[in-house]
């Protein structure tokens, strides 16, 4: 019996190093986190993130103190084991629903919370996130689930289906656990680093043993990202998975000009092409540029969205956010869905938000996501008890019980 | 020379009688406003509203204030010259957008700011906000516009065009300046009322006048709503048009199985019957109770979600609602979509946020679109300085200078 007695947010910034993080939207980030922290009768805590790029996560911050109050008093155990209705009276609180709905600031407060008690649950158990998420039945991991407006995709007997059919599978894919998990390299290329930089960053990166890398682009003049995406590919040889990234600054006539421009660099995938509400907009640039794959997720708010991007076509990579939809719960939905249309999962990012180097275990042994790679940004590494280790571009499975959440306590962090 | 010298917010909530304002999925509804509140060096304000219904008003108003410190020091006509250049830089702030982008809380915020500053232009011209809108050029509408991310279905140019076009038209169309603006009643059949009092108010909403009123469904047992809608049918006979609003209750095989078994009741259309998000659920619902309109927009957040609803054909009535998208500005933007896709464009509530009762003038005079009804809710007019005015099921024409925003001082208000 563990009972949550106390929950409290904490508005967590942290400053960067000039020109990291940039890129062709972001022009000024302050990577934060909106913290959720869950106190109990024991000695352990639950903390739960959210990511932001500063302005704005004193917001997300009150959104948690909103909604999560209702959690006080109750037992962990208890608490998860009907989580996905929990999560779906949260996501439908008759007066915060209108500011969303499951989307923006809410949308986020329910990432935060939902990630801290899967964090607290773990730690009572005793385990890592991906362990105790493949210790489950099939039926426990759906009761998590909110798959309200999925009824025509997938509904309660097709998600247990699945996972019970990949279990017989799961033996080999274990293996990924001794071996660790591939990353990739974002920090190669931000948007104002000089092409020097870049192709320095880009050797090293190899040098450091990483075999994916991905670079920003979405300039004002096509040309720049031409020039500088062919300097990369020249730089680390044929064989490296290279990537570029737009964040969402062209139109769709504008990306349907530069991509196949773009992609003649054999690319792995075009991210974020256009803005991220613009489903028509993603398929046709993905029927542009094919085989080349478009990737998108970080910023599509909830499954419905996803489910609407993935069955019109409009990515072949799913880069699906823990931090951005309602926490661990939501990703397992969107990453069941991509299951179903035979899309590929690549969560946004591994290390910020650290419960990605968790959730891909999952996704391989437990749904039978192929092993890709996972985004590896590593600004924040210091500020964390359990940061993530990344060797010879390979994410090692993490042995500490929870998520390795738990931010270093007397690190600067300072609200605007 | 009108110079902004303070920008402020102010949270104001408005607890409604019992049932009012009751849907199937708001339950407890406490009407408000995050009111942007423009002071001047003259003794003009103007003031902008969002509407959210109680918890997480705060959230907007703190939005507001991170949005708004900078247009102090500005000229409001100087200000609103390029509208559409400064309304996409608020809307891409580089750290706020994150928490977006473009819709939800953030977004609320910008709805809000835009109302403000229109209102005190209008203010300051000494025009109600409909003159001042027919009174400028088709250059000068369209530099009030943020047309990004539209470049495929409507540029500047064209918008232009097809304000021009319709500029000889506008005679006979100003008309409606005398005789008002077709009013329907929604009041009558909140989701909680019983059987005998949406009876009787259907059959008052006649007596005043109204020739289309509303009814919430969403119930869990469908038996409810074709009962009701049944009952409200048989009370005001065939000629008086009839609208269904089930505020997203369905899941799509939900939708698909009732709405045809409500649409024998000769309805005029089916408002909200899935997720706003669900792009596709709407098209498929849309096509099964054809030629029966479906009605959404209230909680579409932005003109790329609208985009991809009416190229999908996701929509017939598009309820674009200037107190959740981006204020006048991007309401605009949005009839203009609906007149190139040719759809009916009847906004989300007439009286409540005030604005409607200009935008469907200008809609009508200036952009073409169909003189049908606009919704009347009337819980909230006698905390307005200027209520709008419902005669015979008309709505009079505002005549005072501006949007009639304001709200009187006095009034009970407070924060939860």
């Amino acid at each position: 019996m563990t009972t949550i007695h106390r929950v409290t947010s904490q508005d967590r910034r942290f400053p960067l190093k000039p020109g990291e993080g940039v890129d062709s939207i972001h022009s000024n980030p302050v990577y934060s986190y909106a913290v959720t922290f869950l106190e109990t009768d024991k000695g352990i805590a639950g903390t739960g993130l959210a990511f932001t790029l500063g302005a704005g996560n004193e917001l997300v911050c009150q959104a948690i103190d909103h909604l999560s109050q209702s959690l006080v008093g109750r037992e962990i155990h208890e608490l998860m084991a009907d989580w996905g209705t929990v999560s779906r009276s949260l996501a439908d609180h008759p007066q915060l629903r209108w500011v969303g709905p499951h989307k923006g600031v809410v949308h986020l407060a329910l990432a935060s919370i939902t990630n801290a008690v899967f964090d607290l649950w773990a730690k009572d158990r005793g385990v890592p996130l991906w362990k105790l998420l493949l210790d489950m039945s099939p039926e426990e991991v759906v009761a998590l689930l909110d798959l309200s407006y999925l009824d025509e995709i997938l509904d309660r007997d097709e998600a247990i289906t699945i996972i019970r059919n990949e279990q017989e599978l799961r033996g080999e894919r274990e293996e990924v656990l001794a071996k660790g998990y591939p990353g990739y390299d974002t920090s190669v290329g931000w948007f104002d680093y000089p092409d020097k930089e870049i192709v320095e960053n880009a050797k090293r990166a190899l040098d450091q043993g990483f075999a994916a890398m991905k670079l920003k682009v979405g300039s004002k003049d096509p040309k720049r990202d031409i020039h500088r995406t062919g300097l990369v590919r020249e730089a680390v040889g044929e064989e490296v998975r290279l990537m570029v990234d737009a964040n969402q600054a062209w139109s769709v006539p504008e990306a349907l000009e530069i991509c196949p421009r773009l992609a003649v660099n054999n690319l792995y995938w075009i991210e974020e092409p256009t803005h991220p509400d613009d489903v028509q907009g993603h398929k046709k640039i993905a029927e542009a540029v094919a085989p080349t794959a478009i990737a998108a997720g970080e910023h599509i708010p909830n499954r419905v969205l996803f489910k609407n991007f993935m069955r019109m076509g409009g990515m072949k990579i799913v880069q699906v956010d823990a931090t951005r939809v309602a926490g661990v719960s939501e990703f397992i939905t969107v990453s069941l869905l991509a299951r179903k249309f035979g899309l590929k999962v690549v969560p946004h990012v591994g290390d910020m938000g650290l419960i990605h180097r968790h959730l891909v275990l999952f996704n391989h042994i437990a749904l039978g996501h192929e092993k890709l790679f996972l985004e590896a940004i590593p600004h924040l590494d210091s500020y964390f008890v359990h940061p993530s280790v990344v060797r010879e571009g390979v994410y090692e499975t993490p042995r500490e019980p929870g998520m390795g959440t738990d931010l270093k306590s007397e690190i600067h962090s300072s609200a605007l």
